[in-house]
């Protein structure tokens, strides 16, 4: 039971995390009212979404829980409402997607192992659960997923869930240690920003000739 | 079971106007014959599976009731043999929408009802059910969805989904309930285009600037 | 059980197969490494959990089974390592592709037979485990999906399914049909390249502009 509200409780900052970097995000394009509210929803509950169709868990708890749908609509309000705050905060998105990026990955990797399934199951959809969302975000707004081409982000979703899934099997899995894991996560996503850590990409130059084509 | 014919009726309805759509926006990108069948279908059925999948109605009824995939190709047929009388009619993607708009929103909403679930998966899936059909065509044909930038589009949908539940949970459905609900969205919708309302978007600069760049 | 075994060897196969497709598309377009394994994996994979998703074989076979990730694993590694081996190969994304394509399509019309569904879905399942990848891959890379634009393509995988399901149908399916099956959807769409066919689109003219417009 504790264990369950953990991941509740986790989960919901999460969808709040990542619902803000929807609606700024959807707001930076020209989206409506609508728009920036289903954008919202959508990062804050489409890797969940993914996650819980994938193991079983119908309907989603992402939309028949009324908190997760009342975080994306606060997140909404506030992004709309603050404007001149969000506008003026630097990179509110990149800090906010850490946040999330964590508690995704850690949250979803544990309800996939308390659905009975595999190791590798449960760190794919950790992972899934992480960046699914901001994979729809950058698709509805008809551009490739920043997610897969800069930076330490999914590798740092990766990480979260495998250390806790390692926890998880080495059998010290406690109250504490899905913190630690979210922890790593969010360590490494902060850094990578801060340090400018990125993965290797190939035919860089490819890339640029691209978007002086396009 | 009477009230189960009329929502399949209400969902071959829906199938049809969106695969019109679907057509018509295909063959305007220059899509190939299969492409147009695909992206037809993929519209009519495309919100129906998702709302499927995740209310646990498996398989899909989208793909395994032949009266679907007959609508979607019928529809394709038309639009691709009656091309001239299509481009000559206005904006017959917008009237289709239209109405399967606050088919599939009702109809969406009252199967999930009908599964058990609550009103929150009710109205969100009676939401998905009718613009996620649209929502893939735009994300298939490269272009952010129009639904989420302009108009009152899918929050027609939603006021449809609502009225629907409502009655549902009032007590007082009955056979013609759905059609007062579908009726209400599509009222919405057509008068939008027809008066021009508009939900408020922000940051409109910003957007056409970005027009220009691309 | 030797069906069974069957079908999973057909499945490594295209997962293999089209992998290297995902991989190479992604170094073409400058993904990083993480974003070339996910690019890779979803092709590999993303037809076949659609699939999985929609006849309710939860979780997806693709997620949960090691063999699936280390073929995609390995794909990506080759490609990056053995980059001016695949730079000079002139289209093996088409080759490799046009392989998966056929194995895809047949194996998913399969499953989806052998979990007890109708005619109608084991074709269209087996299309969208054919070619679900490969448009996720282009959503993914935010282009149209070619699938629906040129060629015999998607068509190819459609003949595949529907000559496998005709075999179970007709009853004389055995362990040589589906490799029958596979063998006319690769020759269709290995002839359509080589001898150029395609099916007919619509508007090539306006589709030209469009392209000049962007």
């Amino acid at each position: 039971m504790t264990s369950h509200a953990l991941y509740t409780f986790l989960d919901l900052c999460g969808t709040f995390a990542f619902a803000i970097s929807g609606a700024v995000a959807a707001r930076q394009k020209g989206l409506d009212l609508f728009g920036i509210a289903a954008v919202a929803f959508m990062v804050a509950c489409g890797g969940g979404i993914v996650r819980d169709v994938c193991i079983g868990a119908v309907p989603p708890v992402g939309l028949s829980d009324w908190r997760y749908l009342a975080a994306a609509l606060l997140a909404s309000a506030l992004t709309i409402v603050a404007r001149p705050l969000v506008d003026r905060m630097d990179k509110p998105v990149m800090f906010f997607d850490a946040i999330g990026l964590g508690i995704f990955a850690v949250a979803g990797a544990q309800k996939s192992l308390a659905y009975g399934h595999n190791a590798e199951l449960a760190i794919l959809l950790g992972v899934a659960s992480a960046v699914g969302g901001g994979i729809m975000r950058d698709v509805l707004l008809s551009r490739i997923p920043a997610i897969l081409t800069r930076e330490i982000y999914a590798s740092a979703a990766l990480l979260g869930a495998i250390v806790q899934v390692g926890f998880f099997y080495s059998g010290i899995a406690t109250w504490w240690t899905p913190w630690v894991a979210t922890a790593v996560a969010v360590f490494i996503r902060l850094a990578s920003l801060y340090f400018g850590w990125g993965l290797p990409a190939f035919q860089k130059r490819q890339r640029l000739r691209e978007r002086h084509d396009n």
